[in-house]
């Protein structure tokens, strides 16, 4: 069989099914700079109109795992699960997940990401950290797992080089909402990573990336079924992200709102519930526990009985992280400035528009236009009221705590932005369900 | 309006049209490298699936015209007419129709292009008479024009450089076959060469881009909108290409059968039949005659008193060719080695592959695969039987020029495809029409 770029890029335009052999070669040419960048681009935009068979996401998850280093886990006795959140704005679960699953006796070897738009990355949130160290090597990744149970690390370059290619790429070529390749990207770092099985928390909702339960089901099935033909047990659980997740959104002000929790100090519901959920279903995965209800047990436990917490601390502790910050939150990066943004009429909240709270946050200098641009750990919100509460005029909806030079005239125009995003109507509407169904 | 590639290729990707100054900005980027080719290729895959208006094929034809530069030859006396061929097997009517529009009284600006694919180019032809220049300067275009009535050219790197960085692009990434983007490659093009009106032939059948009917309308209707609101009069012509045009594919052979007929030598019927119906044509819209007939007439005259054959012989001495060479056609570029493929049974012949028949040329090495390749002018076919002819077993087909180093275990091979792309069966079948229809 020839293989031809152009040959591949039609027959995908054409709609037909590439053979396994045509996406591995697509893909080790773009790995190695051989298939270059302009053809790459026009197979994606054939990829997202024409969509791609169960098989060939398959073919195309291997490849881009294939493409890079995996690692092997296998030494490190117990079982090794991780979660995977499609991102929002306020979801710090995995900074509280990760040690509190450890402490209920699973390992979990987390490879996280980076903000970008007007999604926050749980690594961002580590870094608020002074030395947290999400570049460690390999080997210290595995050591990490084994003494302390989990580790959170960034993508190295040596994994699924094609999929960080590939997801430049995409980014600028409108080729980002295309569930093969969401599904392939995803994938195939999990299976990099070393991890057994996956939890998938699938943010549906105006912050999200899905919009409609219909896509985030149709994407759910999709990488329940290619992680299953790829030997990954996996669950997706959809949960909503029609508001902030928690109470916080911004960097270190994040990493106080987990540490709280993880401390059983005064925890948003909702946070609280999404990661005993997610918990438990990563503990019945990975057999801890007979059934759901025992895991929510037993995670209720690991978090009131301090053990999440100290694994934690050893967790920032082997990763280089400042103790002192962690005990005494107040140590951690803060800014010297902040606003109220408060209700200008009495009602209840009934929108928040989290994707335009989350692009204030970008403004703010907490998240990241591009994926180039640094970002500022001291930034965010405190809201103190959320979906469905009650307001006066003139009550505190948010603190905001903003960068020292921020133009005031520009703190104007994205407060207006505030009140146009956030909804107070004369009558209360049902709040949307946190957790909204589960697909295995 | 703030302009970014990735929110353009989006909006096209999405289905909807884009503004006139969005075109402009994404042309212009492109042009001057500012969106670089991978924006550009996913830009292009999503207008072949998302199509574009009348409207902004217009914008983009204007966008891709002012990316260069635009003769002017309003200070030519006379009226300026080309014709346009969509390309096929054997087409060489612009050497005979050039000469003979302008001994009919029309002055003849003709920017041709090159062989690419099955498909053979005028300037590939016109290079095989030693020392023809394509590549003269704007001023000697129209000291020509003014003093012979036509000149042939090659494109200048200067006409509309977005156009042939886009067709290079469209060429790798399976993005050629779009009504709009070819549309306005065409017209860009003729528009920047000061013509007045344009005659377009619209190949159709097994040996050309459009294989049916139906496509070929839809691409004439939109040349034919598109030419109009940019001020250029334009007809189209649809004509047959389920068999090579004329008894030659080649280069050389195909000057010689050109010059054969401008001498009134036994000319083949359905060359002589196109050639004197588009000169028809041009003659019309340029009003040196009234109507078709009188056109028809015209063209036959001047065919018959030797004009046309006199101006060819001007043209080609003003553009520095060899005039001994076309006096004397036997000291043309020529091979020493040549073949004769038979039919293998009796019958009639009732379907040529045409395009399999430009691809053994090619193998031959009278074509290119891609735009780098050089070109032997001295290969090709002379086809002794064509659609309808009845033959007995043992009859020449056709006879083949081929280079002397040419492995005769290829020509094996060729003369198996050869056998596959010309059906020979016991019924005779009708012969399609050779023009076929007339869109104004």
């Amino acid at each position: 069989m020839v293989l031809n770029p152009a040959f591949i890029i039609q027959k995908k335009r054409d709609g037909e099914a590439l053979k396994e052999a045509e996406i591995r070669f697509f893909i080790q040419g773009i790995s190695t700079n051989e298939i270059p960048d302009y053809q790459a681009t026009a197979f994606l935009m054939a990829v997202y109109f024409q969509g791609m068979t169960l098989d060939e996401t398959v073919a195309l998850t291997r490849a881009m795992l294939e493409s890079g280093e995996r690692y092997d886990l296998s030494h490190i006795p117990g079982f090794k699960v991780d979660k995977h959140s499609t991102g929002g704005v306020g979801d710090k679960v995995s900074l509280i997940l990760a040690p509190l699953a450890a402490a209920c006796g699973l390992k979990v070897p987390m490879m996280a990401g980076r903000g970008l738009g007007h999604s926050g990355g749980t690594l961002d949130k580590l870094e608020s950290i002074t030395g947290y160290d999400v570049r460690i090597s390999k080997t210290r990744f595995a050591e990490i797992i084994t003494k302390v149970g989990c580790s959170i690390i960034g993508q190295s370059d040596k994994i699924a080089p094609a999929d960080r290619k590939l997801y430049s790429l995409r980014d600028v070529t409108a080729t980002v909402e295309c569930i093969p390749l969401i599904v392939a990207s995803i994938l195939s770092k999990k299976l990099a990573e070393g991890t057994q099985a996956l939890v998938m928390d699938i943010k549906v909702g105006n912050g999200a990336f899905m919009k409609s339960k219909e896509e985030a089901r149709k994407l759910s099935r999709t990488l329940i079924q290619v992680a299953k033909k790829l030997g990954l047990p996996c669950r997706a659980i959809l949960t909503n992200m029609d508001q902030p997740l928690g109470n916080t959104a911004g960097n270190a002000i994040e990493v106080i709102e987990s540490i709280e929790l993880l401390r059983n100090e005064r925890p948003a519901a909702d946070l609280k519930e999404i990661t005993i959920q997610l918990c438990a279903h990563m503990l019945e995965l990975g057999k801890v526990v007979k059934n759901l209800s025992e895991g929510r047990k037993l995670a209720h436990a690991r978090l009131a009985d301090g053990s999440a917490w100290q694994i934690f601390q050893d967790m920032v502790k082997a990763q280089g992280g400042s103790l002192e910050q962690i005990l005494d939150t107040k140590k951690l990066p803060h800014t010297s400035r902040s606003l109220v943004w408060k209700a200008t009429k009495r009602g209840y909240i009934t929108r928040m528009d989290t994707e335009v709270l989350g692009k204030i946050l970008v403004e703010l200098g907490g998240g990241r236009k591009k994926a180039s641009d640094s970002v500022d750990p001291r930034v965010g919100f405190y809201f103190h009221k959320k979906l469905g509460a009650r307001v006066q005029s003139g009550d505190p909806v948010a603190t905001v705590y903003v960068a020292e030079k921020m133009p005031t005239e520009l703190l104007k125009e994205l407060e207006a932005l505030f009140q146009e995003a956030v909804e107070i109507r004369g009558e209360r509407k049902s709040v949307p369900k946190l957790i909204s169904e589960v697909l295995t």
